[in-house]
Protein backbone atom coordinates (compact mmCIF):
# COMPACT_ATOMS: atom_id res chain seq x y z
CA UNK A 1 0.00 0.00 0.00
CA UNK A 2 1.50 3.58 -0.85
CA UNK A 3 2.58 5.35 1.39
CA UNK A 4 1.38 8.41 3.01
CA UNK A 5 2.96 11.70 2.10
CA UNK A 6 0.38 14.41 2.90
CA UNK A 7 -2.44 14.25 5.47
CA UNK A 8 -4.37 17.48 6.64
CA UNK A 9 -6.31 17.70 9.86
CA UNK A 10 -9.17 19.73 9.05
CA UNK A 11 -11.59 21.61 12.29
CA UNK A 12 -14.29 23.81 11.72
CA UNK A 13 -16.08 22.17 9.07
CA UNK A 14 -19.03 22.74 11.05
CA UNK A 15 -18.44 26.74 12.11
CA UNK A 16 -19.99 25.88 15.80
CA UNK A 17 -18.26 23.00 17.32
CA UNK A 18 -15.36 24.15 19.06
CA UNK A 19 -13.75 21.05 19.61
CA UNK A 20 -12.12 20.62 16.34
CA UNK A 21 -11.50 24.24 15.66
CA UNK A 22 -9.46 25.23 18.49
CA UNK A 23 -7.80 22.16 18.24
CA UNK A 24 -6.66 23.38 14.51
CA UNK A 25 -5.63 26.56 16.39
CA UNK A 26 -3.92 24.60 19.12
CA UNK A 27 -2.34 22.75 16.53
CA UNK A 28 -1.05 25.84 14.11
CA UNK A 29 0.11 27.91 17.30
CA UNK A 30 2.45 24.65 18.60
CA UNK A 31 3.08 22.68 15.00
CA UNK A 32 5.53 20.36 16.61
CA UNK A 33 2.82 18.62 18.58
CA UNK A 34 1.71 17.22 14.43
CA UNK A 35 5.30 16.78 12.58
CA UNK A 36 6.33 13.69 12.24
CA UNK A 37 9.18 12.60 10.53
CA UNK A 38 7.86 11.06 7.27
CA UNK A 39 4.86 13.06 6.35
CA UNK A 40 4.12 16.41 5.79
CA UNK A 41 0.92 17.83 8.36
CA UNK A 42 -1.34 20.49 7.13
CA UNK A 43 -3.88 22.43 9.21
CA UNK A 44 -7.32 23.82 7.63
CA UNK A 45 -9.79 25.81 9.25
CA UNK A 46 -12.65 24.51 6.56
CA UNK A 47 -15.83 27.13 7.25
CA UNK A 48 -14.45 30.33 9.14
CA UNK A 49 -17.46 32.60 8.43
CA UNK A 50 -19.19 29.70 10.22
CA UNK A 51 -17.17 30.29 12.76
CA UNK A 52 -16.64 34.02 13.18
CA UNK A 53 -20.94 33.85 13.16
CA UNK A 54 -20.39 30.62 15.40
CA UNK A 55 -23.29 28.81 12.99
CA UNK A 56 -22.83 25.23 11.84
CA UNK A 57 -23.40 27.20 8.15
CA UNK A 58 -24.14 30.53 6.61
CA UNK A 59 -26.06 29.41 3.50
CA UNK A 60 -25.88 25.27 3.52
CA UNK A 61 -24.24 22.37 4.94
CA UNK A 62 -20.69 22.18 4.17
CA UNK A 63 -20.77 18.43 5.11
CA UNK A 64 -22.99 17.76 2.41
CA UNK A 65 -21.15 19.79 -0.71
CA UNK A 66 -18.85 17.46 -1.72
CA UNK A 67 -20.35 15.13 -4.17
CA UNK A 68 -18.08 15.71 -7.88
CA UNK A 69 -21.57 17.10 -9.47
CA UNK A 70 -21.27 20.16 -6.85
CA UNK A 71 -17.73 20.29 -6.89
CA UNK A 72 -18.07 21.05 -10.87
CA UNK A 73 -20.58 23.13 -10.35
CA UNK A 74 -19.28 26.69 -11.21
CA UNK A 75 -22.65 28.94 -11.24
CA UNK A 76 -24.32 30.93 -8.37
CA UNK A 77 -22.67 29.49 -5.12
CA UNK A 78 -23.64 29.95 -2.59
CA UNK A 79 -20.94 30.65 0.52
CA UNK A 80 -20.19 26.96 1.28
CA UNK A 81 -20.47 26.23 -2.17
CA UNK A 82 -17.12 28.25 -2.79
CA UNK A 83 -15.66 27.11 0.28
CA UNK A 84 -16.08 23.49 -1.04
CA UNK A 85 -14.36 24.37 -4.29
CA UNK A 86 -11.52 25.89 -2.32
CA UNK A 87 -11.33 23.32 -0.17
CA UNK A 88 -11.33 20.88 -3.01
CA UNK A 89 -8.01 22.26 -4.56
CA UNK A 90 -6.13 22.64 -1.94
CA UNK A 91 -6.73 19.02 -0.85
CA UNK A 92 -8.54 16.97 -3.93
CA UNK A 93 -9.38 17.12 -6.74
CA UNK A 94 -11.89 14.08 -5.03
CA UNK A 95 -10.81 10.87 -6.62
CA UNK A 96 -7.22 12.18 -7.65
CA UNK A 97 -6.18 14.09 -4.53
CA UNK A 98 -3.23 16.34 -3.51
CA UNK A 99 -3.45 14.50 0.51
CA UNK A 100 -3.53 11.03 1.23
CA UNK A 101 -5.09 10.93 4.10
CA UNK A 102 -7.97 13.59 5.66
CA UNK A 103 -9.02 13.91 9.78
CA UNK A 104 -11.84 15.58 9.99
CA UNK A 105 -12.75 17.29 13.40
CA UNK A 106 -16.67 17.10 14.81
CA UNK A 107 -18.59 17.03 17.81
CA UNK A 108 -21.80 16.28 18.41
CA UNK A 109 -24.68 16.62 21.10
CA UNK A 110 -25.11 13.28 21.20
CA UNK A 111 -23.42 10.80 23.32
CA UNK A 112 -21.16 9.26 21.48
CA UNK A 113 -17.80 9.64 23.32
CA UNK A 114 -15.10 9.24 20.49
CA UNK A 115 -16.47 7.97 17.33
CA UNK A 116 -14.60 7.34 14.00
CA UNK A 117 -16.72 8.06 10.92
CA UNK A 118 -15.94 6.47 7.84
CA UNK A 119 -17.08 6.94 4.60
CA UNK A 120 -15.46 3.81 2.70
CA UNK A 121 -14.26 0.93 4.15
CA UNK A 122 -10.54 0.77 2.39
CA UNK A 123 -8.44 -1.57 4.15
CA UNK A 124 -5.94 1.12 5.34
CA UNK A 125 -9.04 2.86 7.01
CA UNK A 126 -10.06 -0.64 8.34
CA UNK A 127 -7.02 -1.59 9.99
CA UNK A 128 -6.35 2.32 11.37
CA UNK A 129 -9.67 1.89 13.54
CA UNK A 130 -9.11 -1.37 14.65
CA UNK A 131 -5.88 -0.66 15.87
CA UNK A 132 -7.52 3.02 17.36
CA UNK A 133 -10.24 1.10 18.93
CA UNK A 134 -7.74 -1.57 20.52
CA UNK A 135 -5.97 0.94 21.83
CA UNK A 136 -8.63 3.18 23.13
CA UNK A 137 -11.25 0.77 23.62
CA UNK A 138 -13.80 3.82 24.22
CA UNK A 139 -13.25 4.15 20.30
CA UNK A 140 -16.54 2.96 18.38
CA UNK A 141 -16.10 3.33 14.69
CA UNK A 142 -19.77 3.99 12.73
CA UNK A 143 -19.88 3.44 8.60
CA UNK A 144 -21.61 6.58 7.78
CA UNK A 145 -22.42 5.99 3.94
CA UNK A 146 -24.58 3.69 1.59
CA UNK A 147 -22.23 1.98 -0.43
CA UNK A 148 -22.99 2.00 -4.15
CA UNK A 149 -24.22 5.99 -3.47
CA UNK A 150 -22.08 8.48 -3.39
CA UNK A 151 -20.67 10.16 -0.28
CA UNK A 152 -21.15 13.85 -0.07
CA UNK A 153 -18.89 14.68 3.20
CA UNK A 154 -15.32 16.01 3.29
CA UNK A 155 -13.72 13.19 3.66
CA UNK A 156 -14.83 11.55 0.91
CA UNK A 157 -12.26 13.52 -1.48
CA UNK A 158 -10.18 11.04 -0.22
CA UNK A 159 -9.86 7.06 -0.10
CA UNK A 160 -8.03 7.42 3.22
CA UNK A 161 -9.15 9.35 6.47
CA UNK A 162 -11.82 9.51 8.75
CA UNK A 163 -13.55 12.07 10.67
CA UNK A 164 -13.70 12.03 14.44
CA UNK A 165 -16.63 13.22 16.45
CA UNK A 166 -16.85 13.51 19.74
CA UNK A 167 -19.68 14.50 22.17
CA UNK A 168 -21.55 14.95 24.10
CA UNK A 169 -21.28 18.87 23.68
CA UNK A 170 -23.48 21.48 22.93
CA UNK A 171 -22.58 23.77 19.97
CA UNK A 172 -20.21 26.61 20.77
CA UNK A 173 -18.48 25.82 23.77
CA UNK A 174 -15.00 24.03 24.54
CA UNK A 175 -15.07 20.87 27.47
CA UNK A 176 -11.33 20.52 28.39
CA UNK A 177 -11.68 16.53 29.04
CA UNK A 178 -13.38 16.13 25.34
CA UNK A 179 -10.70 18.47 23.45
CA UNK A 180 -7.72 16.27 25.58
CA UNK A 181 -9.39 13.12 24.20
CA UNK A 182 -9.71 14.20 20.95
CA UNK A 183 -6.12 15.50 20.98
CA UNK A 184 -4.93 12.47 22.06
CA UNK A 185 -6.98 10.29 19.61
CA UNK A 186 -5.26 12.64 17.24
CA UNK A 187 -1.75 11.86 18.14
CA UNK A 188 -2.59 8.18 18.09
CA UNK A 189 -3.53 8.64 14.65
CA UNK A 190 -0.42 10.47 13.49
CA UNK A 191 1.74 7.78 15.14
CA UNK A 192 0.31 4.90 13.65
CA UNK A 193 0.51 6.93 10.44
CA UNK A 194 4.15 7.37 10.79
CA UNK A 195 4.73 3.86 11.90
CA UNK A 196 3.01 2.86 8.79
CA UNK A 197 5.19 4.78 6.40
CA UNK A 198 8.29 3.03 8.40
CA UNK A 199 6.80 -0.33 7.40
CA UNK A 200 6.61 -0.77 11.38
CA UNK A 201 3.02 -1.36 11.33
CA UNK A 202 1.55 -2.42 14.61
CA UNK A 203 0.44 -6.17 14.06
CA UNK A 204 -3.50 -5.84 14.12
CA UNK A 205 -5.49 -8.93 13.18
CA UNK A 206 -8.11 -8.55 15.31
CA UNK A 207 -12.07 -8.12 15.83
CA UNK A 208 -12.94 -4.78 14.57
CA UNK A 209 -16.63 -3.74 15.55
CA UNK A 210 -18.61 -1.67 13.18
CA UNK A 211 -21.67 0.21 13.96
CA UNK A 212 -22.96 0.39 10.02
CA UNK A 213 -25.45 3.20 9.03
CA UNK A 214 -28.79 1.44 8.59
CA UNK A 215 -31.56 4.53 8.32
CA UNK A 216 -32.31 7.65 9.57
CA UNK A 217 -35.65 7.65 12.07
CA UNK A 218 -37.31 11.10 12.26
CA UNK A 219 -39.31 12.63 15.18
CA UNK A 220 -43.00 12.28 15.60
CA UNK A 221 -44.31 14.91 14.03
CA UNK A 222 -48.06 16.07 13.23
CA UNK A 223 -49.00 17.03 9.50
CA UNK A 224 -48.21 20.55 9.48
CA UNK A 225 -43.94 18.89 10.45
CA UNK A 226 -44.36 20.04 14.40
CA UNK A 227 -42.52 17.45 16.57
CA UNK A 228 -44.70 15.95 18.86
CA UNK A 229 -42.75 13.90 20.99
CA UNK A 230 -39.06 14.04 22.57
CA UNK A 231 -36.33 11.44 22.37
CA UNK A 232 -37.47 9.18 25.70
CA UNK A 233 -35.53 9.27 28.21
CA UNK A 234 -34.91 5.41 28.71
CA UNK A 235 -33.11 5.91 25.13
CA UNK A 236 -31.59 9.35 25.95
CA UNK A 237 -27.93 9.27 25.69
CA UNK A 238 -28.13 5.33 24.92
CA UNK A 239 -25.44 5.47 21.79
CA UNK A 240 -24.41 2.50 20.59
CA UNK A 241 -26.70 0.29 22.79
CA UNK A 242 -28.95 -1.63 21.27
CA UNK A 243 -32.87 -1.22 20.99
CA UNK A 244 -34.55 -4.32 21.02
CA UNK A 245 -38.22 -4.76 18.89
CA UNK A 246 -41.08 -2.84 22.26
CA UNK A 247 -37.81 -0.48 23.88
CA UNK A 248 -39.38 2.63 24.27
CA UNK A 249 -37.97 5.31 21.32
CA UNK A 250 -40.08 8.89 22.19
CA UNK A 251 -42.27 10.20 24.80
CA UNK A 252 -44.89 12.76 23.55
CA UNK A 253 -45.03 16.30 24.91
CA UNK A 254 -48.76 14.36 26.63
CA UNK A 255 -46.50 11.53 28.28
CA UNK A 256 -46.99 8.42 26.09
CA UNK A 257 -44.58 6.33 25.30
CA UNK A 258 -43.89 5.17 21.35
CA UNK A 259 -42.03 1.78 21.22
CA UNK A 260 -39.38 0.53 18.88
CA UNK A 261 -41.91 -1.63 16.03
CA UNK A 262 -39.43 -3.16 14.00
CA UNK A 263 -38.83 -7.04 13.76
CA UNK A 264 -34.58 -6.73 14.45
CA UNK A 265 -32.57 -5.14 17.01
CA UNK A 266 -30.84 -1.93 15.87
CA UNK A 267 -28.05 0.05 17.78
CA UNK A 268 -28.84 4.22 17.38
CA UNK A 269 -26.33 6.87 16.95
CA UNK A 270 -26.86 10.56 16.66
CA UNK A 271 -29.39 10.40 19.17
CA UNK A 272 -30.91 13.92 19.83
CA UNK A 273 -28.04 16.10 17.71
CA UNK A 274 -29.22 19.08 18.10
CA UNK A 275 -28.22 19.96 13.93
CA UNK A 276 -30.31 17.00 12.88
CA UNK A 277 -33.26 18.47 14.36
CA UNK A 278 -33.74 21.05 10.65
CA UNK A 279 -32.57 17.62 9.10
CA UNK A 280 -35.84 15.51 10.21
CA UNK A 281 -33.52 13.16 11.98
CA UNK A 282 -33.36 12.13 15.37
CA UNK A 283 -31.22 9.40 15.46
CA UNK A 284 -29.67 7.15 13.02
CA UNK A 285 -30.04 3.34 13.33
CA UNK A 286 -27.69 1.36 12.89
CA UNK A 287 -26.76 -2.70 12.70
CA UNK A 288 -23.91 -4.10 14.35
CA UNK A 289 -20.69 -6.24 12.55
CA UNK A 290 -17.55 -8.06 13.53
CA UNK A 291 -15.15 -8.38 10.98
CA UNK A 292 -11.88 -9.45 10.89
CA UNK A 293 -8.75 -7.19 9.77
CA UNK B 1 -49.97 42.04 49.51
CA UNK B 2 -51.99 42.44 46.25
CA UNK B 3 -53.63 39.12 44.53
CA UNK B 4 -52.09 38.31 41.51
CA UNK B 5 -54.73 38.27 38.61
CA UNK B 6 -52.80 38.18 35.87
CA UNK B 7 -49.99 35.73 35.04
CA UNK B 8 -47.64 35.58 31.96
CA UNK B 9 -45.54 32.30 31.14
CA UNK B 10 -42.98 32.96 28.57
CA UNK B 11 -40.89 30.77 26.52
CA UNK B 12 -38.41 31.37 24.16
CA UNK B 13 -36.66 34.28 24.97
CA UNK B 14 -33.99 33.05 23.71
CA UNK B 15 -34.25 31.37 20.15
CA UNK B 16 -32.82 28.33 20.55
CA UNK B 17 -33.74 27.26 23.94
CA UNK B 18 -35.97 25.22 23.25
CA UNK B 19 -37.40 23.84 26.81
CA UNK B 20 -39.30 26.62 27.33
CA UNK B 21 -40.70 26.56 23.81
CA UNK B 22 -42.02 23.33 23.80
CA UNK B 23 -43.69 24.04 27.09
CA UNK B 24 -45.29 27.07 25.98
CA UNK B 25 -46.33 25.07 23.30
CA UNK B 26 -47.50 22.08 25.29
CA UNK B 27 -49.61 24.42 27.35
CA UNK B 28 -51.09 26.24 24.57
CA UNK B 29 -52.51 22.51 23.57
CA UNK B 30 -53.05 21.80 27.12
CA UNK B 31 -54.78 24.84 28.25
CA UNK B 32 -55.88 23.18 31.52
CA UNK B 33 -52.82 22.67 32.65
CA UNK B 34 -51.82 26.47 33.43
CA UNK B 35 -55.52 27.11 34.15
CA UNK B 36 -55.93 28.10 37.92
CA UNK B 37 -59.31 28.94 39.28
CA UNK B 38 -58.15 32.62 40.73
CA UNK B 39 -55.97 34.36 38.29
CA UNK B 40 -55.65 34.24 34.30
CA UNK B 41 -52.84 32.73 32.78
CA UNK B 42 -51.61 33.86 29.45
CA UNK B 43 -48.63 32.13 26.99
CA UNK B 44 -45.93 34.00 24.49
CA UNK B 45 -43.34 33.02 22.81
CA UNK B 46 -41.23 35.72 22.84
CA UNK B 47 -39.00 35.47 19.70
CA UNK B 48 -40.69 33.35 17.09
CA UNK B 49 -37.92 34.81 14.52
CA UNK B 50 -35.29 33.53 16.63
CA UNK B 51 -37.13 29.89 17.46
CA UNK B 52 -37.39 29.49 13.37
CA UNK B 53 -34.19 29.66 12.66
CA UNK B 54 -32.89 28.59 15.51
CA UNK B 55 -30.28 31.58 16.48
CA UNK B 56 -30.70 33.01 20.17
CA UNK B 57 -31.37 36.52 18.43
CA UNK B 58 -31.58 37.76 15.19
CA UNK B 59 -30.07 41.17 15.60
CA UNK B 60 -29.39 41.41 19.29
CA UNK B 61 -30.15 39.69 22.75
CA UNK B 62 -34.15 40.25 23.49
CA UNK B 63 -33.73 39.32 27.53
CA UNK B 64 -30.93 42.57 27.57
CA UNK B 65 -33.68 45.53 25.93
CA UNK B 66 -35.77 45.82 28.64
CA UNK B 67 -34.25 49.40 30.33
CA UNK B 68 -36.98 52.05 30.21
CA UNK B 69 -35.07 54.14 27.93
CA UNK B 70 -35.15 51.47 25.52
CA UNK B 71 -38.65 50.80 25.43
CA UNK B 72 -39.59 54.60 25.34
CA UNK B 73 -37.30 54.78 22.03
CA UNK B 74 -38.93 54.76 18.94
CA UNK B 75 -35.90 55.15 15.86
CA UNK B 76 -34.51 52.60 14.17
CA UNK B 77 -35.50 49.70 15.89
CA UNK B 78 -34.13 46.26 14.92
CA UNK B 79 -36.11 43.13 15.34
CA UNK B 80 -35.18 42.35 18.92
CA UNK B 81 -36.04 45.95 19.98
CA UNK B 82 -39.32 45.76 18.11
CA UNK B 83 -40.23 42.54 19.85
CA UNK B 84 -39.29 43.87 23.38
CA UNK B 85 -42.25 47.10 23.08
CA UNK B 86 -44.37 45.12 21.66
CA UNK B 87 -44.06 42.74 24.95
CA UNK B 88 -44.04 45.65 26.76
CA UNK B 89 -47.25 46.71 25.67
CA UNK B 90 -48.90 43.10 25.95
CA UNK B 91 -47.16 42.62 29.53
CA UNK B 92 -46.28 45.94 31.18
CA UNK B 93 -45.90 48.81 30.88
CA UNK B 94 -42.46 48.25 32.80
CA UNK B 95 -43.25 49.52 35.88
CA UNK B 96 -46.91 49.38 35.75
CA UNK B 97 -47.78 46.50 34.39
CA UNK B 98 -51.32 44.85 32.95
CA UNK B 99 -49.78 41.59 34.37
CA UNK B 100 -49.00 40.39 37.89
CA UNK B 101 -46.66 37.63 37.60
CA UNK B 102 -43.96 36.90 34.73
CA UNK B 103 -42.39 33.34 34.77
CA UNK B 104 -39.57 33.39 31.80
CA UNK B 105 -38.77 29.60 31.46
CA UNK B 106 -34.68 29.17 30.15
CA UNK B 107 -31.89 26.81 29.43
CA UNK B 108 -28.65 26.89 29.76
CA UNK B 109 -25.51 24.55 28.46
CA UNK B 110 -24.10 25.07 32.22
CA UNK B 111 -24.63 22.75 35.00
CA UNK B 112 -26.90 24.63 36.99
CA UNK B 113 -29.75 21.74 37.58
CA UNK B 114 -32.99 24.37 38.05
CA UNK B 115 -32.53 27.71 39.23
CA UNK B 116 -34.75 30.44 39.81
CA UNK B 117 -33.54 34.09 38.74
CA UNK B 118 -34.68 36.94 40.69
CA UNK B 119 -34.17 40.21 39.46
CA UNK B 120 -35.27 42.03 42.61
CA UNK B 121 -35.77 41.09 45.86
CA UNK B 122 -39.54 42.08 46.23
CA UNK B 123 -40.62 39.94 48.93
CA UNK B 124 -43.11 37.70 47.32
CA UNK B 125 -40.17 36.60 45.27
CA UNK B 126 -38.53 35.71 48.05
CA UNK B 127 -41.02 33.68 49.35
CA UNK B 128 -42.06 32.04 46.73
CA UNK B 129 -38.30 31.17 46.08
CA UNK B 130 -38.18 29.84 49.50
CA UNK B 131 -41.04 27.81 49.06
CA UNK B 132 -39.96 25.90 45.63
CA UNK B 133 -36.51 25.25 46.85
CA UNK B 134 -37.90 23.88 50.33
CA UNK B 135 -40.00 21.21 48.48
CA UNK B 136 -37.50 20.96 45.69
CA UNK B 137 -34.24 21.15 47.40
CA UNK B 138 -32.46 20.75 44.05
CA UNK B 139 -33.65 24.01 43.00
CA UNK B 140 -31.14 27.35 43.44
CA UNK B 141 -31.72 30.98 43.73
CA UNK B 142 -29.55 33.16 42.08
CA UNK B 143 -29.72 37.20 42.31
CA UNK B 144 -28.96 38.43 38.89
CA UNK B 145 -28.82 42.06 39.63
CA UNK B 146 -26.72 44.65 40.66
CA UNK B 147 -29.05 46.86 43.08
CA UNK B 148 -29.50 50.52 42.40
CA UNK B 149 -28.73 49.62 38.88
CA UNK B 150 -32.06 49.38 35.97
CA UNK B 151 -32.12 45.73 34.84
CA UNK B 152 -32.77 45.28 31.06
CA UNK B 153 -34.22 41.53 31.94
CA UNK B 154 -37.99 40.90 30.40
CA UNK B 155 -38.76 40.17 33.55
CA UNK B 156 -38.10 43.44 35.39
CA UNK B 157 -41.34 44.60 33.32
CA UNK B 158 -43.01 43.17 36.77
CA UNK B 159 -41.95 43.35 39.90
CA UNK B 160 -43.02 40.12 40.57
CA UNK B 161 -41.74 36.58 38.97
CA UNK B 162 -38.66 35.35 37.88
CA UNK B 163 -37.11 33.21 34.98
CA UNK B 164 -36.17 29.28 35.18
CA UNK B 165 -32.98 28.18 34.04
CA UNK B 166 -32.81 24.52 33.48
CA UNK B 167 -29.32 22.94 32.49
CA UNK B 168 -27.08 21.45 31.26
CA UNK B 169 -28.64 21.26 27.89
CA UNK B 170 -27.38 22.07 24.77
CA UNK B 171 -29.15 24.78 22.32
CA UNK B 172 -31.53 23.81 20.02
CA UNK B 173 -32.55 20.02 21.61
CA UNK B 174 -35.17 18.68 24.00
CA UNK B 175 -34.24 16.71 26.96
CA UNK B 176 -37.34 14.56 28.31
CA UNK B 177 -36.05 15.05 32.02
CA UNK B 178 -35.26 18.44 32.30
CA UNK B 179 -38.75 19.09 30.28
CA UNK B 180 -40.26 17.54 32.49
CA UNK B 181 -38.72 18.90 35.51
CA UNK B 182 -39.02 22.31 34.40
CA UNK B 183 -42.82 21.31 33.97
CA UNK B 184 -42.88 19.86 37.29
CA UNK B 185 -41.51 23.47 38.76
CA UNK B 186 -44.17 26.01 36.75
CA UNK B 187 -47.09 23.75 38.32
CA UNK B 188 -45.91 24.30 41.50
CA UNK B 189 -45.20 27.84 40.89
CA UNK B 190 -49.20 28.25 39.42
CA UNK B 191 -50.42 26.05 42.52
CA UNK B 192 -48.13 27.77 45.16
CA UNK B 193 -49.77 31.64 43.42
CA UNK B 194 -53.36 30.22 43.46
CA UNK B 195 -53.05 29.28 47.36
CA UNK B 196 -51.58 32.47 47.97
CA UNK B 197 -54.94 34.48 46.09
CA UNK B 198 -56.54 32.25 48.60
CA UNK B 199 -54.65 33.45 51.29
CA UNK B 200 -54.10 29.88 52.19
CA UNK B 201 -50.71 30.56 52.18
CA UNK B 202 -48.06 28.16 52.96
CA UNK B 203 -46.07 28.65 55.96
CA UNK B 204 -42.73 29.47 55.29
CA UNK B 205 -40.29 30.71 57.51
CA UNK B 206 -37.06 28.77 56.57
CA UNK B 207 -33.64 30.04 55.73
CA UNK B 208 -33.32 30.76 51.83
CA UNK B 209 -29.94 30.26 50.38
CA UNK B 210 -29.26 33.05 48.05
CA UNK B 211 -26.59 33.08 45.29
CA UNK B 212 -25.75 36.72 44.85
CA UNK B 213 -24.35 37.96 41.93
CA UNK B 214 -20.63 39.16 42.27
CA UNK B 215 -19.37 39.53 38.61
CA UNK B 216 -18.25 38.31 35.84
CA UNK B 217 -14.92 36.52 34.89
CA UNK B 218 -14.09 36.36 30.88
CA UNK B 219 -11.99 33.43 29.49
CA UNK B 220 -8.38 34.35 29.79
CA UNK B 221 -7.68 36.03 26.30
CA UNK B 222 -4.46 37.20 23.92
CA UNK B 223 -4.41 41.06 23.11
CA UNK B 224 -6.30 40.06 19.97
CA UNK B 225 -9.48 38.70 21.46
CA UNK B 226 -8.19 35.27 21.48
CA UNK B 227 -9.52 32.15 24.01
CA UNK B 228 -5.85 31.11 25.24
CA UNK B 229 -7.90 28.92 27.78
CA UNK B 230 -10.54 26.19 28.71
CA UNK B 231 -12.69 26.09 32.37
CA UNK B 232 -10.74 23.84 34.20
CA UNK B 233 -11.86 20.30 34.12
CA UNK B 234 -11.99 20.34 37.66
CA UNK B 235 -14.43 23.22 37.68
CA UNK B 236 -16.39 22.48 34.69
CA UNK B 237 -20.00 21.57 35.65
CA UNK B 238 -19.50 23.15 39.56
CA UNK B 239 -21.89 25.00 39.63
CA UNK B 240 -22.72 26.47 42.82
CA UNK B 241 -20.20 24.80 44.55
CA UNK B 242 -17.53 27.00 46.65
CA UNK B 243 -14.42 28.29 44.47
CA UNK B 244 -11.70 28.66 47.11
CA UNK B 245 -8.70 31.05 46.67
CA UNK B 246 -5.71 28.44 44.95
CA UNK B 247 -8.16 26.30 43.62
CA UNK B 248 -8.15 26.01 39.72
CA UNK B 249 -10.56 27.83 37.44
CA UNK B 250 -8.84 27.20 33.94
CA UNK B 251 -6.76 25.20 32.07
CA UNK B 252 -4.52 26.82 28.59
CA UNK B 253 -4.48 24.89 25.51
CA UNK B 254 -0.64 24.24 26.54
CA UNK B 255 -1.82 22.70 29.76
CA UNK B 256 -1.23 25.58 32.24
CA UNK B 257 -3.45 25.68 35.20
CA UNK B 258 -4.76 29.55 36.27
CA UNK B 259 -5.95 29.55 39.39
CA UNK B 260 -8.47 31.51 41.42
CA UNK B 261 -6.41 34.31 43.60
CA UNK B 262 -8.56 36.73 45.14
CA UNK B 263 -8.66 36.97 49.08
CA UNK B 264 -12.80 35.53 49.19
CA UNK B 265 -14.31 32.18 47.84
CA UNK B 266 -17.01 32.66 45.57
CA UNK B 267 -19.51 30.15 43.96
CA UNK B 268 -19.75 30.37 40.17
CA UNK B 269 -22.56 30.04 37.91
CA UNK B 270 -23.09 30.22 34.40
CA UNK B 271 -20.27 28.46 33.65
CA UNK B 272 -19.07 27.32 30.26
CA UNK B 273 -22.71 29.15 29.23
CA UNK B 274 -22.20 28.72 25.35
CA UNK B 275 -24.39 31.89 24.69
CA UNK B 276 -21.81 33.95 26.71
CA UNK B 277 -18.85 32.96 25.14
CA UNK B 278 -19.42 36.67 23.06
CA UNK B 279 -20.41 38.31 25.34
CA UNK B 280 -16.57 37.77 27.51
CA UNK B 281 -18.11 35.81 30.07
CA UNK B 282 -16.97 32.48 31.52
CA UNK B 283 -18.53 32.20 34.42
CA UNK B 284 -20.53 34.35 36.72
CA UNK B 285 -19.09 34.95 40.48
CA UNK B 286 -21.76 35.17 43.17
CA UNK B 287 -21.71 34.84 46.77
CA UNK B 288 -23.84 32.33 49.06
CA UNK B 289 -26.23 34.36 51.41
CA UNK B 290 -28.48 32.97 53.80
CA UNK B 291 -31.89 34.98 54.67
CA UNK B 292 -34.77 34.55 56.60
CA UNK B 293 -38.32 34.87 54.56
Amino acid sequence: MEKINKLAIIGGTHGNEFTGIYLVKKFEKFPELITRKNFETKTLLANPQGFELVKRYIDTDLNRCFKVENLENNINLNYEESRAKFINQILGPKGNPKFDFLLDLHSTTANMGLTIILVNHHPFNLKIAAYLSSVEPNVKVYSFFNPGEENSFLNSICKRGFSIEVGPIAQGILQANLFDKTEKLVQISLDYIEHFNEGKLHHINADLVIYKHLKFVDYPKTKNGEIVAMIHPQLQGKDYQKLSPGDPMFLTFDNQTIYYQEENPVWPVFINEAAYYEKGIAMCLTTQESITV
